[in-house]
């Protein structure tokens, strides 16, 4: 079972055949980065998720963390695995070399974070905002802040967090109350309550490193009036030594569905009053900086919801392969043997549903990398705003449509093992529980909806979703002329045309007065958007695929081929018609959801 | 939150206005059931529901079930939830008052069940499989096991269960391996081990009734050579007294994603050569007496799924009403105030979501409950067939259909709550964990599916669908002439003409060559007519809703009515063209399911 995480084939025909990674090795930046070291990372990181973090999956769901006195005790294995991760320099893979990173090209990274998240997401969470905390204090930080926090930080020595959320500020940030004063120093004196905070307590690090938003005293209410602090656990000296204990206490653990590995964490700042921090960036301009950290971290939650995707299907197909029961439904005699289930026509269909997910959903999440990897080799501005402007505009898919789609994956990946999938004797159960959190941090779902809609389709001047538009339409012209492909190629040109229809009706209604029924259909038109891009993507590989078997592919590679030929056609056959109507549906622009009164869903 | 189990004015709506059950009373059998008493019924229910059983929904999460030396001990509260059960004679319902039973309608003993289970369905498990063990000894049992047993198990003093699965026996259950010897006195000897039995082994009771599948020796293979034994834990004397303890020994419980207060055991029969059993019904018709609680039992599980929607849906909705997070979407200062999040768009669309599955839902699990009442009401044996055909073709749609979107409920009731969703502090994750196992037991729903293509299409040469298309059409009929309603039902029509095309369509492929490609497609085909049977029973409601609106209803129903018209039109717009589109795929019958090479899907 224990290659059972991703599968290595499509990591490296979505790395070297899609988006040929080695080409950025032309770049002086990447140039250590041929086929040869991508290879051996990817492999290095596939035997370090194998072998180390897939056997403390399950430990860490049953161990859990432990809250006890202000301090958490995560699971005793993580220990070894934190350090291993220390040692081979995972944390800062895209970094730059001054502050200890490896400064690999972003989808290289990607493919090993899918390895790792698919393995033990929950055990990762542990390093994900560490990172993301590390990218502020490189931004934003002055000379002396980076001097004394970013190669501790980086190195994976001290952790970090991102200490956005209050009980009354979820997805409402600027709601928020931590206050900040100024002091003679310099420094800032900071009073608040967090909550939902990621490792923000834990023992497998000396220190951690906190950015909070607060709001400083007479600034602004709402999002005009946060800034953004960098509060240490341990006050760290100007020696860069660490100091006296800081003014942040962890006052408790959420119990979870899952993520149990995962120590969620309230923290009181200032209960004594002596909670200090430091200005990092400007005041008052917290919540843009918070953005920049925003698209890593969505991108990063996508790649958690396909992860376990990633684990799910393989271990779906692997218990489908093996495991006998029933006839053949074909069989025309009662003595016809029992077959493997992966014969009967309803295993099937999710198998493949799961498989077609699972590939689009690499594709999407890898494509988003590698525009981050174009506008890091790009000294072109234009070409730059285009990347970035296709990485926002897909953000909001990267995350929201692919966790929701990652979820359907890890429940039919439970359903193939039928009771057996509900117990804990197998892993299926638990990705499905480890998945759902994917739905609801670094923005709701319906977030991610509200974002493509209110924000990103208008990016630009709508300049940014056309080209994304053009992409696809470019790719279903090629599709058009590849032998085989012609009506799929035409399927999927349609929906793009329909997409770009919805996206003209809902952008229009959305600016006018009936605002509120264009938004009540901001979901289905994420969902749409996803769709379409998932053909795309699948076609993509479609084109690829044929294109390699019509060559004279290798043997070994026929079976894989054509497989990518089988979900393209799926995908295109089985789920794209149901997204013409559900553009339709958006078109049509029924309102009812805004018309109900609100006494009318139901007695108080 | 005391009344967050189901909506009484619906379950009310149900009962009264659109399944008139107090028409019912006019019948002999029912004369006791005026509206009176049926009000008082429910009420009752709703009062032991939500007063005793929901305090010990979490609580019997969290302390779960122990297993020690072969005895199982379920939460402490159980056994107090256990006596009032009994003492209100709940467990029989329905049942011939000659046993214990109240004698009951079926639709009103439902109503009771949906806050029960709304309530605490873990609990629930504990009586739901000892009636329908009751119900094969009343139905296969000699005088004599009926007189030693009946009592004793309807009463609840006893409990039981139905041992089928086997480790490798599972959705094929004709490959099971427990065997059964005749002894001389007319008993028989069984050895054998049966897995995931819903409380094969607990503390609640002093006895536990065992109907078992096993096969006789020399019996043909497969199906046709399974017997049912009836295998008690604690043997019954001729007398009634209790004899020795019988060699049936629980071996473990399963550790799972949820139900934790229902325990799930493996039992080894006559592990040492001593497991003695009766037969119960004839030799080798086991399968056949079986297939009689098949529908009782299935639709207990859609109604599990239903409490759990139930439940999450009125949770959402009063936390929707009380959390306040975020600004208007239409406000035009950034100083306006933060508003109850029901009145954010995708919130209200979630929740309206929830309101028409959960509804809709309610109307066809009853609707199959009612069926029931008019078959035993009925001396027409036409009248009687056909009632039994829609409970036939509506089963696996009351279990596979209703358990899907009931999960989809609950997992849109985790969202409305954020990142609280996620936590233990509200019911909403533990609704989903336990909802999961409604899809996998009685039968997967992928088993469901292939139920309603291979068997329930075409059951009594297909009148049996054309019944339940004719009670669909009737109604879109009757609503085209309710003012406001026409083009709701102009929808609704084509919808049923396009089913009935699909049926045709799929019916005839499945009977053809390419029978494999057709199911590939029978889950699709359980969703297509899940959908229209929902369509159906959402016009039916805002037909009755829309009349009383025009005849002038009470001033406290209004907003009622409005909302089951809402609930409609949400539906019928904004759902209703996936359908048809999901019908069409059908009918085109892509079998890029089946093309794929089982290489193809992956490496091994």
């Amino acid at each position: 079972m224990a290659q059972l995480v991703v599968e290595r084939r499509d990591v490296d025909f979505v790395l070297h055949e899609q988006l040929e990674v080695e080409k950025l090795s032309k770049h002086e930046k990447f140039a250590d980065f041929n086929r040869k070291t991508v290879d051996l990372i990817i492999s290095e990181a596939r035997s370090l998720a194998i072998k180390e973090m897939l056997p403390a999956l399950k430990l860490g769901d049953e161990e859990g963390c432990r809250f006890e006195n202000g301090t958490v005790t995560v699971p005793e294995a993580f220990q070894r695995l934190y350090d291993l991760l220390k040692e081979g320099e995972w944390i800062a893979m895209c970094d730059d070399p001054q502050w200890g990173g490896q400064g690999m090209p972003t989808t290289v990274s990607l493919a090993a974070m899918n390895y790792f998240d698919g393995a033990n997401y929950p055990f990762m969470l542990h390093t994900i905002l560490l990172h993301g905390a590390a990218k502020l204090v490189e931004t934003f930080g002055t000379e002396k802040q980076k001097a004394l926090y970013l190669k501790k930080m980086l190195s994976g020595e001290w952790g970090g967090t991102m200490l956005l959320t209050e009980p009354e500020a979820g997805s409402d940030v600027g709601a928020l109350t931590t206050a900040a004063v100024k002091n003679d120093d310099g420094t800032y004196t900071i009073s608040g309550s967090k909550i939902f905070i990621s490792a923000g307590e834990n023992d497998l690090v000396e220190n951690i490193v906190h950015p909070v938003l607060a709001r400083i005293e007479g600034a602004p209410a709402g999002t005009d009036g946060i800034s953004l602090f960098l509060v240490p656990k341990i006050c760290v000296n100007d020696d860069g030594s660490l100091g006296d204990r800081n003014d942040v206490v962890c006052t408790g653990i959420e119990e979870k569905m899952g993520i149990h590995a995962s120590p969620t964490c309230s923290l009181t700042l200032g209960g004594k009053g002596n909670c200090r921090g430091t200005l990092l960036g400007k005041e008052n301009k917290g919540m843009r900086a918070m953005f920049v950290m925003m698209n890593e971290a969505r991108l990063e939650v996508g790649m958690q919801g396909l992860g376990c995707a990633s684990a799910s299907y393989l271990n779906a197909l692997a218990y489908a392969r093996e495991r006998i029961q029933g006839r053949s439904l074909q069989a025309t005699s009662k003595e016809a043997p029992p077959v493997p289930i992966i014969q009967h026509p309803d295993v099937r269909r999710m198998l493949l549903s799961m498989k077609a997910y699972t590939e689009g959903m690499r594709s999407i999440i890898y494509y988003i990398g590698w525009c981050e990897d174009q506008i890091r080799t790009s000294s072109d501005a234009d070409e730059k705003q285009k990347y970035q402007g296709l990485i926002d505009v897909l953000t909001p898919i990267g995350k929201g449509y692919v966790t929701d789609k990652s979820f359907e994956v890890c429940n039919q990946g439970v359903q193939i093992f039928g009771g057996y999938g509900y117990t804990k004797e197998y892993p299926q159960e638990q990705l499905l529980r480890d998945c759902k959190i994917t739905h609801l941090y670094e923005g709701t779902n319906g977030i991610q909806a509200m974002d493509l809609l209110g924000r990103k389709l208008g990016l630009n001047k709508g300049q940014s979703y056309k080209d994304l538009i053009k992409e696809m339409r470019d790719m279903a012209e090629t599709a058009k002329t590849v032998g085989g492909l012609e009506t799929l190629a035409a399927d999927v040109e349609k929906a793009i045309n329909k997409l770009e229809e919805t996206a003209l009706s809902i952008g229009s209604t959305a600016r006018s007065e009936n605002m509120m029924s264009a938004f009540a259909h901001a979901y289905s038109f994420m969902e749409v958007t996803g769709d379409t891009v998932m053909a795309w993507m699948l076609l993509w590989r479609a084109v690829l695929a044929t294109r390699k078997l019509s060559d004279g592919a290798k043997k070994k590679d026929l079976n894989f081929y054509d497989g990518q030929v089988k979900s393209a056609r799926y995908f295109i056959k089985s789920v794209l018609p149901l997204t013409l109507a559900k553009a339709d549906i958006i078109i049509a622009g029924d309102d009812t959801v805004m018309q109900i009164s609100e006494d009318a869903f139901g007695s108080k």
